[in-house]
């Protein structure tokens, strides 16, 4: 295949938890994909048709005329770009990257001035939902990026998600993260504390959370993390260190724009606390685990 | 109209912002209603057909076998049942007391033995749902009491509410009122956190709550009062003194059952500071106030 402006052969850099369904969800939406990994020994495994592997990020970037980067953190999306790799340097002129990686606003905004010099169109497009949402194809994107660039990549973030909202310009997307991860810290302690009050006080939490969860202390977290809190139990989910970082970015984000969010700011020394104790690697529902211990309900 | 065991008179007392409708609604679900005032010279203005008005509480306890109330504290239900007008002295044996107010625990525990001893039943059934469900007959009814007590109560409680939960002995309903109480103030907070990060990093804050709303940042507080927040305009509602006064309720039960919440005790004393700056009578939504405060956002 030759890229094409119309059905484009898209690039796909980084399998991970997320990445990995929405890699899938590109290919069977009836893109052409190639990916490149970091480390290209284990078996890829990606449960869709069609899938080429680019020895090079060179040889991907002539493959595709649409990259897709779902990494870590900031620091990993600069590396690829603009590292000894360098994906920017060999991205045709009139080439779209979007970026699905949860990173700061300074970053996107980089990217994309970075970028556009090189006549290289760039997305900022995190998204929310969680792998359930990855699997099911059903994520909320949130796209920052000029008007032209963010039409380019509408079809695409379609294969991924069910709804695609373009909040402004590179860096607005991230910012809209930034929200959502601070509006998740407050609910997932709100929730926490509701449910070790119902404990500690004898109900029977699973039948309070029922009654209460149509009325207006009803939330998703409350729906679908308290049962997992009352367990005392955290099956992913989303990662608690991943939403640590999130969290650092948006504080970061908050202090530089003279906001002051005192419940966010807890969550994360609770979540620091939590992840040097090991619990990292659990679902972000965990903070609850901070809110036991702070009431003696150890197990 | 002599008291029915069937289908008795009820008597309703406390008709305030919740009240009112919630006497309205029993009158329209078929019983006849008589209430009692502290201070009966205002206009009754209670819109619903055959509303009598007892000159006493021992007036209405003669007339009624079902007596509800919905004051404003643990203390007021104290004093009309054991004050000096003693509601408790002119019910008949084999009377229901159902106290919707939201006490303490204690105070329904209370009054459960005291007016069992005189062989009168009581429930808790503290409401949630606010006016808009007090008009709409649409309220969460979280019930604490004897089973024969609380099968007596499901018909009148069913005229007020949609969802009649019962959830253990006396005092049962108060404490998940309580865990409801805490719940909405860290979901409050949270979502002024959100609100306010977006205000100040150049958002369209309604976009991003519009956009956010569906995912996992998702509740009732995001979807019914964020644009109260980025309004800074916060109508009636449920005040916002009157949440704090639950949450002491709250806080204290939580103590006493050794939980510690340090977001619910956040939102206490920075409730605390808007009451005494003069926006108790506000909405809940004010919290937004004081994240607003914090950040520079002020009128």
């Amino acid at each position: 295949m030759t890229p094409s402006r119309s059905r484009p052969r898209v690039g796909f850099i980084g399998l991970g938890a997320m990445g990995r369904p929405m890699a899938a969800n590109v290919a069977r939406g009836g893109y052409e994909l190639t990916v490149w990994r970091r480390d290209p020994s284990p078996p890829l495994a990606l449960d869709a048709p069609g899938v080429a592997e680019a020895a090079s990020l060179a040889e991907l970037a002539a493959a595709c005329a649409v990259v897709v980067l779902c990494v870590s953190d900031g620091p990993d999306v600069l590396d690829v770009l603009f590292g000894p790799r360098a994906l920017a340097d060999a991205l045709a002129p009139g080439s779209l990257v979007i970026d699905c990686s949860t990173t700061s606003p300074a970053v996107a905004q980089d990217a994309a001035a970075r970028l556009g010099a090189r006549g290289v169109d760039f997305v900022d497009a995190p998204v929310t939902g969680g792998t359930e949402g990855a699997e099911r194809g059903t994520l909320t994107v949130l796209v920052g990026g000029a008007a032209a660039a963010v039409r380019a990549a509408e079809p695409v973030l379609a294969t991924m998600g069910s709804r695609i909202v373009h909040l402004g310009p590179a860096g607005a997307g991230q910012r809209a993260k930034a929200v959502n991860q601070v509006i998740l810290a407050g609910t997932y302690l709100a929730v926490a504390e509701g449910v070790v009050l119902a404990l500690r006080t004898g109900l029977d939490p699973s039948a309070v959370v029922d009654a209460l969860g149509t009325g207006a202390a009803g939330s998703w977290v409350l729906a679908h993390r308290a049962q997992r809190m009352i367990d005392d139990d955290y099956p992913l989910g989303f990662r608690l260190a991943l939403h640590r970082k999130d969290l650092r970015i948006a504080l970061e984000l908050a202090a530089g724009a003279g906001a002051s969010l005192p419940v966010a700011a807890l969550a994360a020394t609770l979540e620091d606390g939590l992840i040097a104790q090991g619990y990292g690697d659990e679902d972000n529902a965990a903070l609850a685990r901070a809110i036991r211990a702070l009431s003696g309900l150890t197990q």
